[in-house]
């Protein structure tokens, strides 16, 4: 007898096994969770998921992955090519805010778990970090880049700027997921008021150059 | 018989031990490390290191406050009161990499090790972030108030701010530690420009206000 679930394509079923692990991993934390509560939440029976899966390590390693992917989809299709680099950066910035707003619970305790885990885990992490600073650069590079083909900001220093923009965003969730009674978009306005009051307080020259 | 050696304050003795597991965790690196390693270093009988720092935990731990302490110390003694909170972020940022710079090893091992150890070492990293975000909040809090007590920039924003600054400087320090061939000076120049640069679009034009 052939049951529904068995006709599944691999991907489809790995899925449900993913999602529900995020669900599972969010509500119980790292340790407490186990690979059967996991099966439990996808119908899934427990064999069947290590056969996909293997461990529960390698099942969380998946849901990171999956969550790094999502996040950086999400932070590339807020990016318009020929845009100022500027504009980018900050679209970049709601968008990601606004992902982490609205996966709080399972944001914070995947990628809080994953980062204080382990040393594997954190490298995935960081991979994940790698990624989004290869489309920053890549985004920094493309939009500063005039008509002649001269740049306004060489490769080297749209690195630094995308570094700076992932570790500023990197710190600021934090707030945000401690400050529940903020959104991503009051967040986003208040970066952007600070940027002004030093570009006003340096036009004015209250701030000597540097 | 006493000899020179148990003499020695409490204090300095302690010193002498922190100083050999800085130098002995970052060679090594923490699994490696012994205690032994680290009482042969300080030149300090092992039995002495366990009566002292109980263990290689509480020893590493140690060394995570002390190196944090530090690291507050020569970003506090950046800061001058009265002075543009601007011009503090600068010399806070070039303090803080010209320290790292100036102790590489020890601060990529320490603090990276620190970082992908165990959830116990994550929180006293993060404990030390916090005193550091708190002194660059309180900064920007006094420099921004008007002569009338009035502020251009609230509390809230001020906090952001230091969010901001920590975490951009957290990930410049990784680009810098990635990069022996820049020095701490001419990463905070890089980023003095990408600054004016911005300034120098939004004023122009080219960037749209927001």
């Amino acid at each position: 007898m052939v049951s529904k679930n068995q006709r599944l394509p691999r991907e489809v079923r790995e899925r449900q096994m993913i999602d529900a692990a995020v669900r599972v991993f969010s509500r119980s934390g790292y340790h407490t969770a186990s690979v059967e509560d996991v099966a439990e939440a996808a119908g899934i029976s427990k064999p069947m998921v290590y056969i996909y899966l293997g461990s529960k390590e390698r099942l969380f390693t998946a849901c990171i992955h999956r969550e790094a992917d999502r996040v950086v989809e999400a932070v590339r299709a807020a990016v318009h090519p020929g845009e100022p680099p500027e504009l980018g950066l900050w679209s970049a910035l709601r968008v990601f805010f606004r992902f982490v707003a609205d996966n709080r619970d399972s944001w914070a305790v995947l990628y809080q778990q994953a980062r204080a885990q382990s040393a594997a885990f954190s490298k995935e992490v960081a991979a994940a970090r790698c990624r989004v600073i290869d489309e920053i650069t890549a985004m920094v590079v493309a939009g500063t880049r005039l008509p002649g083909g001269e740049r306004i900001v060489s490769e080297r220093d749209a690195e630094i700027l995308a570094r700076i923009a992932i570790g500023a965003a990197d710190s600021l969730i934090d707030w945000l997921l401690e400050h529940p009674e903020e959104s991503a978009d009051s967040l986003v306005e208040r970066v952007v008021n600070l940027a002004l009051v030093g570009v006003e307080r340096y036009n004015t020259g209250d701030i000597p150059p540097p």
